[in-house]
């Protein structure tokens, strides 16, 4: 097996729970809304989740619901459909009824399953735990008259059994004996895994678990498979999530769990290159974003404070520290302190550059990048430059392939792309080589 | 196998070892001693070291200690009693040692095995080097007319290779060919792991090994045992002792090595609940308690100013930026920075209130703290609150567990529960239904 | 198989990457200058790189060249030589390609085999593809009649799948059908590895990836082999790479890839005991090193201030906090604040006075460091102490075991040695018992 994926989408930066069922006149509300979102609002997972989010005694409902909204409204939604249904590694009783949901979802004769894409099993354990929804996958698809494989599997890793079948799924993908190479998403769920660990934190918070989302998001790659984080559950703290986010994308976990339409909003945009480019400069230990104004990249804040001396010296004060420098100095002492977050069309042009560069027989160039700083009002001229090989070439390269996928496969948000970059820059970066 | 324990105690707090002779008259002394300890002193489990905290030359005499002091005291500890003897995945003479240690403890004759909960073996390699270990364990079953299976294994991590060997325990386990179901304490030997990946810092002090502490703790939790971190060897240095304990909770890893009574009292009450409940303030990147004053939740540093201006509004000052905000900002502003840490009593409160509220039908309640915030003598009323649905609730139920399982397990340590928490909290936090 | 190392070599600091054919009259210019490096300029391995480094269109005269140069120059060259050929996990032309240069170079009619170490096998795949490179190494020993298992293998770990084979390694190693006992070095290749990973960052500097260098270190500890970093691309700052090296040390991973040599100096001496002492101070959260003036150890920021006040009374101020101490007190204070970096010198006489105490009969014993601080013109004397036992002393072992590998090994750093340390301290370092 090589590592190609299975599935259309290369990416899924959002998955978007709602509950199948709830209390009232119309119990499908919750699903029937959800159904109707468009463009940046809508996932690029939808979830009806018939677990966690619905009541236990709402169940039965809820795959009613599921499979009417599926039916009505599943052909134009944009984004993928993978309803969630019950499981649990230790309780074969909860594993018999997750089957029955999906076995009745998936009838042909209801209408749905035409839009389903797979379904997300939770509670995994151990990767024999994994063949044993596989199996009801195929029994389902046998007894439906479906395609061997057609339901994609997508599985919540909330365990340590689960963390550990992480290692295990590349080998177990190639075995004649299952149909593993169904599975589609690896998604941590941080609240059940930090219950299995018994781990504690003094507020209640959850642990960050960097090991679990690194093991995820490796597994995943390994196997072709796609990584999500799991719940971010404070919704009102949108510079938390896309904190979260940020860690994550540097762990190659692109796509996170969403709550709401809102935070569906945040994590379709956060994994996008930026609409414009951006300066940071370094000071006391945390970065700070340089305001982009008429003379240059200026530094508004107290902890930095420069001053020009006689005869070309500069009296630099960083954090309490006094540093007496001529120009060159100070120039070197801030193109160390600075660093730049290029926009979706740098990108573009650095990537035509480097492909302009191969053809003309170079493997490497240096892509430079300018601004004037502006500290207490003195103006310093920096450059900074990078080399690009083939290998920086590409690693540069997940950002316009998340964007290439993002356009192929949601045409809803074409017009949200082009409002953000310009026609033009979308262009191009449909262009590029890579 | 579920990964249910095979074990009384489900939580193990405090692992204190003993040397089993010393120099001088009474070469059982260390022992004589720790086998009198009792309540917050005495460990969970408690280990008469024949490894590495007694000289190789004392340690025939130190097989003879053992016998003596556990015939005559093993009946009153309150602890469980696991000996550590001598082992090594790269020499089998030592590992032949160790197998003739235990058999000599082990001799239903001598008295002691039957307060003899199991043993500790050091310096494992990979899965079959367990399995050795194992095999001898039940030889010494088998020849001293014990039930199978009935003396209890842990194991001390202090190899690359038993760290990969975390991964396969959970199936090994299932394995008819042995009795790796003996399995209780995985503990981590950071020394001697130290020394195996040759891995160097500039003091000399120990690495913080963030993975492999997640590795044994997932270990763990995958194959239902109990991980348990090593020596915190810097003895007079409480706070660090705590902190690193703090940091191990949030990994799951709930018991720790402790080298002296002190130790133990701290590592003993380390993971309970605290009695009283505390506001944390996150000023300049690190959290501040609040002093608890009349007026309400006090902070007295430096980094935070607050002055109040005409028309309602205030002037903060925090890590030197300034912000002039009305009443309504200055309360988010706060309310942003602090957070809540609960007391026992508190989570006994919101697991009742959970309780009743899904007895009710509700699946998920808002829980609210309040308080008044005085920064410099201006007083700020705010409140948080925090959805705590059934997956909160399970996970707020891991302190509860572990303060249960003292609770039933530890008769000796009663009076110091109530003492510290009141009877009456007790009493509640024992009739939840978690 | 127990984890004894198969090589001469236990310790490699630096792995000296140089095309092997470059446009211009003489192809192998780089090649050549790099052969004739000798001291603290010579890497531990030195890596001919058909690879990455060397133009596709020009890898078959960089065959020819790593023949030419290594036949003419391999003898003198001071230290191991690893020529790294094509391979892909995923493309077998590439992998066959890759044996055809592994043929050519390893014919010993041209002269240059009986100088080559082993190779490096780039972007391997899961255990199965180390494999498929294990096996031509067999055939290419065979057909060239070379000893079965002479050459040696790396590889360059850069893909999820390869990160997950390190698991397998001690196991597979054993393994009657492979002559995998041949791996040497395991070297992070965090540029391609980014790219498998999926892995983005605001400003496209490299993940840190923490758990893929534990992972790798832990693998190289449990088979007895070598980790080595990957390359650190920001050539011109030298305090982030010996802020790598020494992040990296702590993790057992000693060795690191040198794009220059001034980089390999650099990653030469990083590993090796510094030749002076140093005493550190922890001001507000960061480490600050003291200067070593006449009346003692200075600390001359502005962050930590003192004040004598009357009868014996002192003010200290740190990070905004004022604490009023009697002078015990205030020592106490400043000995949890400081702490001592050992010298080589040190570092031996630590490890004899514990070797002495030892054949005295003596498990333990205490190692003390006194110093005169100096705040503010004020002294304190202060003395910290560390226990020692057998645990210690093997862990202060391993840079005295690498500088002894390096001695031994490397005959053409002697006199930098010498200069280093002083004639002395290496002798009494090569006689330590350790």
């Amino acid at each position: 097996m090589s590592s190609r994926r299975q599935y259309q989408r290369e990416f899924v930066r959002t998955f978007f729970t709602s509950p199948t069922a709830v209390e009232g006149d119309d119990s499908a509300k919750m699903l029937r809304s959800a159904s109707q979102l468009r463009g940046m609002q809508a996932p690029d997972a939808w979830i009806p989740d018939n677990e966690d989010a619905t009541a236990p005694s709402m169940r039965e409902e809820g795959v009613e619901n599921i499979v009417e909204v599926v039916s009505e409204h599943g052909e134009e939604f944009p984004g993928e459909i993978h309803p969630r249904i019950v499981w649990h590694r230790d309780d074969p009783s909860t594993r018999y009824e997750g089957f029955q949901q999906m076995l009745r979802i998936a009838d042909p004769e209801a209408g749905a399953v035409e839009h389903v894409d797979g379904f997300v099993i939770p509670e995994v354990g151990d990767i024999d735990d994994w063949k044993k929804a596989d199996e009801f996958f195929t029994i389902i698809e046998s007894e439906h008259g479906l395609e061997e494989g057609s339901l994609s599997m997508s599985v919540i890793v909330e365990s340590g059994a689960a963390e550990l079948a992480l290692g295990d799924l590349r080998e177990e993908m190639g075995n004649p004996s299952n149909n593993l190479e169904r599975l589609f998403m690896l998604v941590d769920g941080e609240v059940d895994y930090t219950k299995d660990m018994r781990a504690m934190t003094p507020t209640g918070e959850l642990p960050a678990w960097p090991e679990l989302r690194h093991n995820t998001s490796r597994g995943a790659s390994a196997a072709g498979l796609i990584a999500v984080d799991g719940p971010y559950d404070d919704i009102r703290n949108v510079e938390g999530y896309h904190a979260r986010m940020e860690e994550n994308r540097a762990k190659g976990m692109i796509g996170i769990w969403s709550l709401t339409p809102g935070q569906v909003v945040e994590a379709n945009e956060g994994p996008l290159p930026p609409e414009t480019e951006r300066w940071l400069l370094d000071v006391g230990g945390s970065e700070v974003e340089l305001d982009d104004v008429e003379g240059g990249q200026a530094y508004d804040g107290t902890e930095l404070g420069l001053e020009e001396l006689d005869e070309g010296m500069y009296r630099l004060e960083d954090g309490g520290e006094i540093h007496e420098l001529d120009e060159e100095q100070l120039r070197e002492r801030l193109v160390e302190m600075v660093s730049y977050v290029p926009s979706m069309d740098d990108i573009v042009d650095s990537m035509a550059e480097f492909e302009a560069a191969k053809e003309a027989g170079r493997g490497a160039i240096a892509m430079t990048q300018s601004a004037t700083l502006v500290v207490d009002g003195i103006e310093v001229e920096i450059s900074t430059d990078r080399m690009w090989d083939e290998a920086t070439y590409q690693a540069a390269g997940t950002p316009i392939a998340l964007f290439r996928d993002v356009h192929e496969h949601r045409p809803d948000q074409h017009d949200e792309l082009k409002e953000r970059y310009g026609p033009e820059v979308v262009e191009r970066a449909l262009d590029l080589d890579v």
